[in-house]
């Protein structure tokens, strides 16, 4: 029985789908990298974590959350080593590559390095950063922190804490309390199982009097013992959607004292005679929510590449229907239509998000460098503020909109993998859970998208008082003019600059939207803040809107760098941004209807050229995510491999992880009992004669009372008779 | 420090949102359940699945995939005797309610009752029924079956599965037999721990010749050892995204002897001699088909009310940020336009689903009954295929679209509740990973929506051919006149009616697109099927089109057959309605605006209604939630439960489930040696006096070298000396 089916046919199959790609492949790749030393650097990275043992992710799927801390427990060790001997920048490179395959690792790293050490560095003196410093913080020596921000019933609305450090003036300490349930430190990574201190944030309280949120150090175990101090009370928070190598907790804190030292004095000091100095004015904290804004972008743009480098290798190599009943194979699913628009538009966006994380990254760097540069009184200080404000606005859009359209990649990438997709092994499954956190934390998405939208309308109502704008929202200078553009031709539409205009034009009439719905609303009597909540909805369409174009609009700009060449890179690149600008154009295309720059056939023309472009991008779409390089180590999944292998590799993985012939865990217990039970006959209770029983009862009551009746009647007889004779 | 945060805000919170609704509760409740009987119904049996401590799930989210396994094998045996004894309709309505809750078991109950039993119903003759009724199929004893469907390579292809059956005319036996590692059975749940038979899928091969894919029972399992038979390799297909109480497994068959009469032979006869005699015509497999879909619509509207409810209720309770300094509360963040703008069109499109699944089951009724009543020759034939061939089209593309959208509500609704949701123990997670896998199963989502706009197709050039169309498709009959259509003012436009005419005259354009494009591929001189792939992408769109449409009738039909009267039921649904056609019309407003139903003004008008409407179904939301009718037990979400009491019961239900005092698993093995690591000092090289004595070592060479130099200049000296000696 011959069948064109063989063991080694995906690997053919893949080899072909690497023939003659219309770009050098590595030359792509580094284009999209930055540079070729930061590709080298990740290609580095990768190799020597593929080798350490400690990074074994064979077993992963099968450890119970247990298992999973402890082994993650185990990783810390090995990564404090480089910590301390790495550049920052070469760090921050390796953990970002291990926040792509091991997202609970980075967050349990991350807590202590980034948040615990974070807040220590941004809110000690100097002389407090170096007693930490000695108590072994940096090395963690003697103690391991986590970050006690969020409450039970607090997360978003960090002013509205309830947990309170109360001043004692005799003895120079506060009083450190969770007044109620609700104030309980919640989701506290490292709480559980590995923190010594932790950063608390807690209402300053004085002689009766609240004084705002601070953070406080508090010790909460014995380093030696793990015992908890007195006053402390730890539980686990146990279970989670995903990321279960992090310990999150719960801490409830009752009348703890810590020192005044305790708490951090860089900006709002309290003095020993319970004196509160607050400072001139308030800190600038953009710069750290920028900072993780920008590896959530990056992480949102690595994590969406990952999942789509399986889906287009499976897509590439899995066969399903003959296209004929005398063609020789089956169809490569990636064949389909219907396959190309489910997934090329999306490894379109991916490359548009890894080019907007590079420029949100260099963006990060030049605000960092501005801002540690200005002295006081620098003239620069407003244009480095606006500057920050720009930045910080638009990275509250992209975090938003980046981390829900690879949540949502992720899941389209498993669906179009079919039930393979289920399969934990196959990497999808652990993706999602772990990914999905990324739309809550550091800021909910929702919320953020509104701050961005509140950004647009002051920037809107700016630019209508004259106020030339940056860049991010230039196309607000000439609102007029561009309001009113309209699409020239079918040609200039498939255009990058085409594209841009449209963009510019559709995100104009979002914006200005929501700046008139929120005038007419002040005009109406209602406060800047209730007119801000009254018009969320538009708001939050501005965000959208203007985002989908600043990303468009990063990619545009990266392309237009690359040098047009024989390696072709440049002209493949302008093809996946058009097909990206259009592909967002028509889930949006309401927008550009609405806003008069494009008319219905001319939608028609971009949906056929999106699909158009689907398959052209398609025809080398294994060379192009290959140039994501991304190792098997770290995509670890059978089906996604470099070499097409995937059954033999696939059904190796689930013979390794399930061992056949272990003894059957519940057959005894169980099933054979259940399998085995004696059926229960009917039981015939017509034997047990019970209603001749009760015909026999029944006989017997009614003779008696029959007998009865006729003793009365016998009875009255009687005493008529003998009336009778006494009458007589 | 008094605070106005208490732990019984929640509870008082949620009975004010109770006060005086604009309906009755119950009322609302029958109508959604088709009748007050089957509303009682579901209560009962919410009642009684309650109490069962087989049913208890308050640990689930901590149980390993071995110890949940188990767990729901533990379950079948109190089920059976419900199947043996309880009507079909009721055992149909407790299984709905057990798949809400518990799918793992839901899946691997149905497995032997619904793939593997009715594999046997559907395909055995009455002889080969009885025979495997005495074998103990329907009561499970001696036996438990799994269905053999799926392969590593073949899924969706059912006709190219490579499994082979070859008959043995000399022993009258079959020898099923897997040719290559693609044909090893795949995903087959219950083989790996459950199954001692397996309804296996394979061509039927005599003397060479393949005859196509028909059924065969294969013994797996010794019953009383539960050892594997000879030739049959089982092995376990491990971890997946979801459902891990169903024990997938994978087989391989190797030269496999099972008796003929083990094949089912209801259709195809193979006799002794191996001929083989086919059906006539072939079977009508839509029934089968449609109970799937049918049962999946259902499930997906009631997981989406249960995602809701727990969403809606939580809302209702949250707050976070005043909305003045000196309001004495924070605000419910259910009052938040943006969160009710996330959460009611999820609402309304979740009723409409409900309303939709009553239908369709219904329709499914009608349909199965008059198929039975079908004679040979029966005149209604035509008919009842034409009416069988519509219901099949629209519920793949409910299947499709519900299943869907009910996956992106489950998210939408867990983030909603911010950090909360991506805990274990407030549903949402397993939710989303038991529920994702109903994209893939029972047809791809995608391959379904194509089969339904293919239909549509079908249907609008049948309606170009003057035939007149069924219900489903009856806005293709008149179609230029509903193409021609234009939405005439804002009023109609939230109406019912209006919103119905909407619907029929985008759905009829985006059919004639498809239409045409198809008509033009076909003129192109491509295949049907060809022109089929090639229109992939306007199908799709016609089916999502037409799909949105259908369940906006059968929302607007079932409410009004509802009697306007005092309970406000009628009013009340009818916004809901409105609500869930005016948001999917402004999500899909593009197709609105692009046939010229609908301007651009109106469109704003259309979006402005819907954030009203959002605000006017919030008003009574928590009592419409409540309507759904779905018990705690159910829901198992502390943050939705019932009674507002969320924050206590979340902290009971954490620290039941991880409790405190036990030993801290690793501390002494791993963070102690870490923690309280020697600081390694930096070495002194210098004191190795390195660099010294490799100057040394280099003096030393030169000296010995310029004396080597030395040494040889004096010996040719002395030879030229004694060379002129000689010369002498």
């Amino acid at each position: 029985m011959a069948s064109s089916w063989h063991d080694t046919l995906t690997i053919e199959t893949i080899e072909k789908e690497r023939a003659n790609p219309p770009f050098d492949v590595r030359a792509l790749s580094i284009a999209q990298h930055g540079s070729e030393k930061e590709l080298l650097l990740k290609e580095r990275f990768m190799l020597e974590i593929a080798r350490d043992p400690v990074f074994y992710m064979g077993d992963v799927h099968d450890l119970t959350k247990d298992e999973l801390r402890e082994r993650t427990m185990q990783k810390i060790g090995s990564l404090v080593h480089c910590v301390q001997n790495e550049s920052i920048e070469n760090f921050t490179k390796r953990m970002e590559l291990i926040g792509l395959f091991d997202p609970g690792f980075w967050t349990r790293f991350g807590v202590h390095y980034g948040l615990f050490l974070g807040a220590i560095r941004s809110g000690a003196t100097p002389g407090q950063f170096s007693y930490w410093m000695d108590k072994g913080v940096v090395t963690c020596q003697g103690m391991f922190g986590c970050f006690g921000m969020t409450e039970l019933a607090h997360g978003s609305n960090v002013a509205g804490l309830e947990t309170t450090a109360t001043f004692d003036e005799q003895t120079d300490e506060f009083v450190v309390h969770t007044p109620n349930l609700g104030a309980t430190k919640w989701w506290i990574g490292g709480a559980a199982q590995t923190a010594t201190h932790c950063s608390v944030f807690a209402q300053l309280v004085i002689r009766g009097k609240k004084h705002g949120t601070k953070t406080f150090i508090v010790p909460l175990r014995d380093p030696m013992t793990f015992a908890l101090l007195p006053g402390v009370n730890i539980g686990d928070i146990g279970k989670k959607m995903g990321r279960d190598g992090i310990d999150n907790g719960y801490i409830q804190f009752t009348n703890v004292r810590i020192p005044r030292a305790y708490m951090l004095m860089k900006h709002t000091q309290v003095t020993r005679e319970g004196e509160v100095r607050e400072p001139p004015i308030q800190q600038l904290t953009y710069g750290a929510l920028l900072q993780g804004r920008t590896a959530m972008v990056t992480d949102a743009a690595n994590t969406a590449k990952k999942a789509l480098t399986i889906a287009v290798r499976y897509a590439a190599v899995r066969r399903q229907f003959k296209s004929s009943p005398d063609a020789e194979l089956e169809t490569q699913i990636l064949d389909y239509p219907i396959h190309q628009r489910r997934l090329m538009p999306l490894v379109a966006q991916a490359v548009a998000f890894g080019f907007t994380a590079l420029q949100l990254q260099r963006l990060f760097e030049e605000t960092s460098s501005a801002l540690e540069a200005l002295e006081p009184g620098d003239p620069n200080l407003n244009a480095t503020i606006e500057l920050l404000k720009e930045t910080h606005a638009t990275s509250a859009g992209l975090k938003a909109f980046c981390t829900w359209a690879t949540l949502d990649t992720i899941e389209k990438a498993r669906q179009a993998c079919g039930g393979h997709g289920y399969s934990s092994y196959n990497g999808f499954a652990s993706m999602f859970t772990d990914f999905a956190v990324h739309c809550s934390w550091e800021g909910d998405n929702s919320v953020l998208s509104l701050q961005s939208g509140r950004a647009l309308i002051a920037a809107y109502r700016d630019a209508m008082d004259g106020k030339k704008l940056a860049e991010g929202t230039s196309y607000l200078n000439n609102i007029e003019q561009v309001l009113s553009r309209k699409c020239r031709s079918n040609e200039e539409l498939v255009t990058l600059a085409g594209i841009e205009e449209g963009w510019a034009t559709v995100a104009a009439h979002a914006v200005r939207k929501a700046g008139e719905d929120f005038a007419a609303l002040l005009k109406q009597g209602k406060s800047r803040d209730e007119a801000f909540e009254a018009c969320s909805q538009v708001r939050f369409v501005a965000a959208s809107v203007h985002t989908s174009g600043f990303i468009f609009r990063q990619f545009k700009k990266a392309v237009e760098k690359i040098e047009k060449g024989a390696d072709g890179v440049r002209e493949h690149l302008e093809k996946v941004a058009v097909l990206y600008g259009l592909w967002q154009l028509e889930e949006k295309a309401a927008f550009f209807l609405r806003s008069g720059w494009l008319s219905g056939s001319q939608l028609d023309h971009a949906q056929a050229k999106v699909t158009a472009l689907c398959y052209e991008i398609r025809l080398s779409a294994v060379p192009l995510v290959d140039s994501f390089a991304i190792s098997d180590h770290i995509l670890n999944s059978p089906i996604g491999r470099y070499d097409g292998d995937i059954y033999r590799a696939y059904f190796a993985q689930v013979r390794k992880s399930n061992p056949q012939g272990k003894e059957h865990p519940y057959f005894e217990r169980i099933i054979k009992p259940f399998m085995h039970r004696p059926t229960q006959e009917l039981e015939d209770f017509d034997e047990m004669g019970l209603d001749d029983e009760i015909q026999e009862i029944k006989e017997e009551q009614e003779e008696a009372a029959e007998e009865a009746k006729a003793a009365e009647e016998e009875k009255k007889q009687q005493l008529a008779e003998e009336a009778k004779k006494n009458a007589k």
